[in-house]
């Protein structure tokens, strides 16, 4: 193994909805990428520039988010967007909604964040498709560079058990988001069972030290990291299969 | 922010119960190592050192234990131990037991681990304090170098909703497990509620990019993240409290 660098991306311009994302991003990272990196790319950016951003003054809260509100505390508007963004419910507590989202995510507030947005009454959700965000950019660096990179679009979640929020690959191109090491055998001999490693999570999460929730680094370059090749993966990849899934 | 380096400590002995861990691990990565780097160092070495090992064939698994490995096609023996690791029980559905160590880690079996273990009867327990153990390594370094680094111990964990293991900390010393934002603002003057960061785990899964379940490298040295600095700091920190737990 050699070593592996992480290498923040600085001078983003603010994006805007409808603005060129692939190209402000390269025009930040270009010059430093390379064939072979991971572009990690945190999610905030993305929803910006595809307008995923709901202005709250539009929105008319249902009498179930508006009891809900009342009764914790929230924003009723806001809690009316997460139950929009919302497939299921797995926990109300507090004022605190754990649900699952379209793509199959588990987390707070269905990924609906009020945080680094324009606007005191604007939320910003989760990309449509993360996975066609991270295609996009990727095809960009491609045919704009001619270089050969995998992609991973970013979210922080909480965890069950654990204290803190980490970041977490919500979509991915061009790479395995799980590396298999079933069938493998250690240095003993023995066969590895569980050992099915979450890469991509892990990706994230790494990129993570060079960002910074203040100074709003939206993007980092992981260079160094085999990662396992792949078209057409996916973060959901990364979510557990309901059948295996023992805290739905 | 400026670059993170990850750099793979190679060239460590297989460790025995009763070896000096910290001369066999700054004997591999003593002169890599520099003040203010963070030592991850996994925990399967610390366990190892600190005579963690459970030779099974001199386990006499309970009546509850032989029940449920022949239920499910598991060893007893292993049942046992992991039983005895255990403070409660979490689930236990299939073969799977997710389990609350005595140190307060929600995980598969207590962290009974036969991987990468010597012997084929043989399994590896947790560290009985893995804070203390990485306060040894730490300590060591101060005096055998005359350096100030942070470590953390770390073990693979699966997670609720997502698939996959990732690296994270089960032991820290020297440094703050968490970084809490909340109280500060981002860019757009927006209070950062909901930010803290579980920083021990991201330098745990970040540090796994550069090992490898196969070759076993068994430690890694992050360099360039400025941790906040933090004495008798614990990786309980990174336990959610009981009453914050939605999960338990």
């Amino acid at each position: 193994m050699s070593e592996v660098r992480i290498l923040p991306v600085t001078g983003m311009p603010e994006v805007r909805p409808g603005d060129d994302l692939e190209a402000a991003l390269l025009g930040a990272a270009g010059r430093a990428l390379r064939s072979g990196d991971v572009l990690v790319v945190t999610h905030k950016v993305v929803s910006k520039a595809e307008g995923r951003l709901v202005d709250l003054s539009g929105v008319t809260p249902s009498a179930f988010a508006r009891e809900f509100a009342e009764r914790t505390g929230k924003d009723a508007r806001q809690v009316e967007v997460v139950l929009r963004e919302s497939r299921r419910i797995v926990r109300m507590v507090g004022g605190l909604i754990i649900a699952e989202t379209a793509h199959g995510f588990v987390c707070a507030n269905a990924g609906v964040d009020a945080s680094n947005v324009p606007g005191e009454d604007c939320v910003c959700l989760l990309p449509e498709d993360p996975d066609a965000s991270a295609r996009r950019i990727r095809a960009a660096v491609r045919e704009r560079l001619g270089l050969s990179v995998a992609v991973v679009v970013t979210d922080s979640f909480g965890r069950p058990w654990r204290a803190g929020i980490t970041n977490v690959a919500v979509g991915v191109a061009g790479m395995a988001p799980l590396l298999d090491y079933r069938g493998e055998t250690d240095e003993h001999g023995y066969a590895l069972e569980a050992s099915v490693l979450a890469v991509a999570d892990e990706l994230a999460a790494a990129s993570e030290l060079v960002m910074n929730k203040v100074d709003a680094v939206p993007a980092a370059i992981v260079r160094g990291y085999r990662y396992v090749p792949a078209e057409g993966s996916s973060a959901r990849e990364l979510v557990m299969p309901p059948e295996r899934d023992l805290f739905r």
